[in-house]
């Protein structure tokens, strides 16, 4: 398109209306409106000319690379983020311990379809995380293709005992938030194989995550929950087109086989960090307002949007507030959470910690899903918070025009929820998310410097917002 | 993240609480709101679910790629959109007629940065389209930079003449929507040459469209205006990264001097086509209602995003109303429109044709900003049309909160703004556009498939409403 006399009035308009009649209705607080339109428009230029989570992120994936918990890597971004965090003149930057499991891969796995015996397609597969390896020489067995925990437990032990059970179910499509349609599909990823051993299958095989079709299997974490060792059995993701091509073999021939090897392992516990910047409050000191993603990624790709992406948002939070001269009232802190991916040791130690230090957390915010366009808010709180957050929808007007709504959090800020405080998700588009996610595909080029830095100005916005405004009163574990 | 129990639960407690309301204060209206809620629902399960729009613009991109204007590829875009709207058992495909200006690029460009004689820097360029040549030879000559037509204006021909000017005003990347940004930026590439060569510079060099680093030239059209044929210079975009390294050349040594060769032409005018499918209404078969993209692109790249996105979005229209079972009561065409980018000829002949043959064009959409995720739709039209549009808000609530607002339609259907009929253009996110506009990185892969069909399914939502509705006595060239 060549049209360059394209109106874009539509936005300001909109917000130039929500102006003179914020103005119009509510005199004493017009200045203050303005003051933070004002501090919002200094923080998206910032972020937009002259923003570091970029650079930052490209260390993090291309410099360190997939990030798992215990991984060598996950010590070199504890150790990267300390000193990027230090060099940014907060009051304090410090590494939180916390023991966190390690869980390797090992060798690449090796998966094929034997059609008829000396006749093999090999397909892509990964272990998924947490999962035991097969014996050492591979296990190869008849394949039963079900959907549902329904449709395996209709097949009951006669149709599944010595079978490999591949669960089919593909992420809906017609589902247009991504991440409702994974969240009615990964179910057979995280327990799939704890039901498929109830029935005596011999191993697991699960259709990626993942709405695109593509030879890139995505990895993810699994549990046997409280099925005995000698019962465990392994599990591993196949590439969308594999479990295309492994459907139709098996409705062309039910008797092939499938063949899979992986030695992933469980290792022993490791110590690990939560890395942690503050500023302290100039009026509340006593009062924490958190910013957070989590610094562990899985081994395959390199965890650039889940979750480099918040990570490197999350520091930009702070960096970008000094910049702008903004002195926070409330001790705001970036945390860098460990082991969000398979464990959740870096959340939970964190509101551990927070609780043995009576430190009352007001405000947390948690960017993981994805370096995406933001598209809004949502908000776990009181009512009554919610409705003096709601009063900041018409600043966010002229910036993609983000919508504050109430929903989850999340994970990693989860366990501080107790404490009544409000929390709050980023929610970027999600379309795209899928196609990278727990996969190779989760590299630094599938970010796109603008849509990484909006996210970064949008969330240094809330919790500017949510600084100065502050909650008196309003927080709680009542009426949410 | 691993969180799989999200709550997704904010725009659909929206959508019911507006869909109650309207029930409640417009009962009568009740079940056809219902009925435009199913509707919709079921054009964008058919979208997401079988939808062709993806596999049509492999072929135009991957199997035929980039289609300026008079191409061998722009006349095989013309012959497959033909062949598969034809198999879409629509009423009527045709081809318009029109005549195109045909301009070729000639050899690879070649340029560099002469810091002292015998030191040299390649950097990538490539012609503006509609620029004339460099002499065979090339052309060596110093450098002046500016930012403006007025610092330009300032140095006056003691300043520029005999010199390459190099316009390096970067789009502002302040501006949230990028396409503001392009709108501030533009008029270097389109004018700069006429601007520079009254001055009697000898060549122009303009820094590229594109908000990111990178080693890409975007080309674009430019015009001389009324310059004769023999003061017309050479024009060329550099990439954004050649631009920052021969700025920061020239601070170091104003005496440097750039050389750049090019052999582009303006050739003979040749014969192509608007594709058109028809589907007749039912009711009103006298008014039409038109869906567009242009199926010309620049020759770098292949032109997915722009505007092969646009093409078959606006086939796809065609093809999800016919599939979901609806019998339009106006006359619905798809048009492929010929030439946007370097002459407008298409769009020009289309409304020519329509007021030739006393078609009454009520509603007409395009579709010419990417395959991005839809953001909503901007409307040029009455006030009384824009408040009927704007109840239909509700309706697309659940489809990401498209929001509908006063704003352009888009340069192919502006030709038929004196029919006084409303004008409506797609809007998409724009934060990737300008990474690959007019760019060799314009390709398929640069698209992804459910942001694509999302927007073709919100597309087909609006005709709907717009056919189903009509606008009588809400059109109009008054009031808007």
């Amino acid at each position: 398109m060549k049209n360059w006399n394209i109106k874009m009035n539509m936005k300001f308009g909109k917000l130039a209306v929500a102006l003179a009649l914020l103005a119009l209705a509510w005199i004493p607080g017009a200045q203050a409106q303005q003051d933070d339109a004002e501090m919002i428009r200094r923080i998206y230029d910032l972020a937009l000319t002259e923003g570091k989570a970029y650079d930052w992120l490209s260390h993090l994936t291309n410099q360190i690379g997939g990030r798992l918990s215990g991984s060598v890597q996950a010590q070199q971004a504890v150790d990267y983020t300390r000193k990027e965090m230090e060099a940014l003149g907060l009051d304090r930057v410090w590494l939180q311990p916390v023991m966190v499991p390690k869980w390797v891969r090992g060798t690449p796995e090796f998966a094929y379809i034997e059609s008829t015996p000396g006749h093999t397609n090999n397909v892509p597969i990964c272990a998924l995380g947490g999962s035991v390896a097969t014996p050492p020489a591979g296990i190869k067995a008849p394949v039963v293709e079900v959907r549902s925990f329904e449709e395996l437990a209709d097949l009951g032990r006669e149709g599944v005992a010595g079978k490999i059970v591949f669960f089919n179910r593909p992420m809906d499509p017609t589902l247009i938030h991504t991440f409702q349609a994974y969240g009615g599909s990964v179910n057979q990823r995280h327990g799939g194989a704890a039901e498929a051993a109830r029935y005596g299958a011999v191993g697991v095989i699960v259709r990626s995550m993942n709405l695109r079709l593509d030879d890139h299997p995505h990895t993810g974490s699994m549990s046997y929950g409280d099925l005995p060792a000698d019962q465990q059995i392994p599990a591993a993701a196949i590439s969308t087109n594999g479990a295309e091509l492994l459907s139709t073999t098996l409705k062309l021939n039910p008797d092939i086989q499938f063949y899979f090897k992986q030695n992933c392992r469980q290792m022993e516990e490791v110590l690990s960090y939560n890395v942690i910047g503050e500023i302290k409050g100039s009026e509340h000191p006593e009062e924490y307002m958190v910013v957070g993603g989590h610094l562990d990624s899985w081994d395959l790709g390199s965890g650039a949007h889940d979750d480099g992406a918040g990570c490197v948002q999350s520091m930009e939070v702070l960096r970008l507030l000094v910049k702008a001269g903004y002195k926070p009232r409330h001790t705001l802190r970036a945390v860098m959470f460990m082991n969000e991916e398979n464990g959740l040791r870096g959340g939970t130690k964190y509101a551990e910690e927070a609780q043995k230090n009576r430190e009352t957390h007001v405000f947390a915010l948690e960017s993981d899903s994805g370096g995406f366009t933001p598209r809004g808010f949502t908000f776990d709180c009181t009512d009554a918070a919610f409705s003096k957050i709601s009063q900041w929808e018409p600043l966010f007007m002229p910036y993609l025009d983000l919508q504050l709504s109430r929903g989850g959090g999340g994970a990693d800020i989860g366990p501080l929820k107790p404490q009544g405080l409000i929390l709050a998700g980023m929610r970027p588009d999600s379309q795209r998310y899928f196609d990278y996610h727990h996969a190779e595909t989760d590299t630094f080029d599938a970010v796109n410097r603008r849509e990484l830095e909006l996210g970064a100005a949008a969330m240094t916005s809330l919790i500017y917002l949510a600084d100065k405004t502050g909650f008196d009163g309003l927080t709680g574990t009542q009426g949410r």
